[in-house]
């Protein structure tokens, strides 16, 4: 009786896994054996994946096949493209529409038999190939939809970044913005046991499919607690930019006592090595670009919130976190703003489903136990007499 | 780094409630205050979700207007029919087929502001109401289509439970059919924090919305360690009847070495209180059926399973669980044995509801931890050199 409530499941470790290192203390992220650092900037996304579901970087020959697998997958049905488009004609939030496209994207299932690439049930593993092809194509019919124009078919020439942007666009990517976008999506496509993969593990512990797992995980990523509000950072640091004061700005919010968006995470408690990885991405991207002068303003404010936090909040180490640069690179790859959490879901459905295969080779059914605290006893009153 | 990995949660308190207590040493199952025996054979469906979403039950003013509030949002919208539609066209399961529908039902949101009848964010008790009205809907349409009929018009002067039956067969109920069917839907309404109330209290932890959440814990009832195998238990209490010989076939699967399925849970060590709740609804049922000496095997097999069990297993107790009468009681008021698991869903969609507005009542987010198993520093190797 005496035990404490852990609602939050701080410290519970529910996981051993080969996927992932999140050391907060440290700022350290080690994504399938390799520091962040060394993985991001180098790997395709399609090689991200692959080291996620077999544990080791694909031979050239395996990459090429996998690629292909991949790009072989990304259509999706008449009826799940009707459903996008009410979803848009709505005006429901991108994440909705997300949530009902992979809820639905075990319609028209007319797969082979996979071959078994290694130890794991075949039909798992295929399930999460199609779900990581499918994502990307489901984003960007909606948005085709919310802004008056029919979706595209997806190009198997492309790679998935770049097929992607080409989804969203109509237009064939720049190498620049494909590397910008490959390296966001290396950088976020797997950490530990967040709220959303953790509630795709509990879903699959019941022998559930990847499907119904993914679905959820997209539902947990929706919440702005998980899924963050990088849109929300992008306007700050846009208006921030017009105003040209970011010393000013910084010290108008926390005069006010007003949050700062895009510093502090719930596990690190230095600076997110994620933000390093995305704001060395960005540098590259916008110095080839246009708009070089808005990064420049994004790492002056980095830089002068930064020390402001250190003195108004000395005990709290607000570091920057991976919120306050994905806004800047995914903006200069031409990720529209309302898209920003669903292209996080475009990167972590990877991680995702390593997670659930994961699960399932070892799995025991989540199971906790709550304590009540309501009446107890009471006895039934007819309606007519209460 | 002593401290062991629990992947089960097993004991670990995640959360507070004043929905259910579940004792599974004595065998005691309290709903919203009132022992399950009390609260089944009396209540309508409508007053156990209201006791949930309240506290308390209803005055009969009260009751009138939640059930013409509920019945108001049964229906669901063209674009949502043509998936389930498709979806029975490939042969989908029911639960896939229920997870896209009710991942989908927040389209057609034309709601009025609802009025605040509780402290509670009026938006999502608004999706709890959309939520459990529309469940049977989709369940119903999916189930016409794979007969190859057309769907039904949901009927607001019938009662939840009523109208469940009626859109799945097209005539209107018995009395003593709606009452089994009652009694089956305020049994299984709640229990505790399973898998999917967890999964579902876990999304909304993010701040995310309940249709996402119940999407959820859709997909994870759908897992057999969750949602259970009742259709197969029919299937071999049907053979039991046919073959006339309980204790012979009962013998026969232990001297095998097989599970005999309907016995044994992870939480009750006892007979499952729901169990003697499903068996009084089931012999009212049957007392008044053509089918009556079929209940009369089934008596018999559980009295013979029991007895066998103690005896081969005697450090398991094996008792009687809620799947066991569940599929004699879901087949005698008509449900087909291939909707038993989305038929749980329709009443649990009731606890997973209240679930999600307690939690956002005091709210955490989840977010346990995992211990990583697997390498550290590699280096990177470009393609071409592997």
């Amino acid at each position: 009786m005496g035990e404490t409530t852990n609602p939050g499941l701080e410290g519970v470790i529910v996981a051993e896994t080969e996927l992932s290192d999140v050391d907060g203390e440290a700022g350290e992220l080690i994504i399938g054996g390799y520091p962040l650092e060394e993985l991001a900037a180098n790997a395709s996304y399609e090689e991200s994946v692959f080291l996620l579901l077999e544990g080791r970087l694909p031979t050239a020959d395996e990459l090429e096949a996998f690629r292909a697998d991949l790009a072989a997958r990304r259509r999706i049905t008449e009826e799940v493209q009707q459903v996008l488009r009410r979803a848009a004609e709505d005006g429901a939030p991108a994440m909705d529409a997300l949530r009902m496209g992979v809820a639905a994207a075990s319609l028209g299932d007319d797969r082979d038999e996979p071959e078994a690439t290694s130890g794991i049930d075949p039909e798992p593993r295929d399930d999460a190939m199609r779900l990581v092809a499918v994502v990307p194509t489901i984003v960007a019919t909606y948005w085709r939809y919310r802004r008056d124009e029919e979706p595209l078919e997806p190009r198997p020439d492309l790679s998935h970044a770049a097929n992607y942007l080409y989804l969203l666009t109509g237009e064939e990517p720049t190498p620049a913005d494909v590397r910008g976008l490959e390296t966001y999506l290396n950088t976020v496509i797997e950490h530990g046991v967040n709220a959303s993969t953790f509630t795709a593990r509990t879903v699959v512990s019941t022998e559930s499919d990847l499907i119904s797992a993914i679905t959820a995980a997209v539902g947990a990523l929706k919440g702005p607690l998980h899924g963050g509000a990088p849109g929300p950072v992008l306007e700050m640091l846009r208006e921030v930019h017009e105003e040209g004061d970011p010393e000013g700005y910084v010290r108008a919010k926390l005069e006010a006592g007003e949050r700062l968006m895009g510093f502090g995470h719930r596990v690190y408690r230095v600076r997110d090595p994620r933000a390093a990885v995305l704001s060395n991405g960005a540098e590259r991207l916008y110095a080839q670009s246009a708009d070089a002068d808005f990064f420049e303003t994004v790492q002056a404010f980095e830089s002068v919130a930064v020390d402001a936090l250190a003195e108004h909040k000395p005990d709290r180490r607000l570091e920057t976190n991976v919120e306050f640069y994905t806004a800047a690179l995914l903006d200069g790859v031409g990720v529209p703003r309302e898209l920003f959490t669903p292209t996080f879901a475009v990167s972590r459905v990877g991680g995702w489903s390593a997670h659930c295969l994961e699960q399932l080779e070892d799995n025991r059914l989540v199971r906790p136990v709550s304590r009540y605290a309501g009446e107890t006893d009471r006895t039934w009153t007819p309606v007519g007499e209460r």
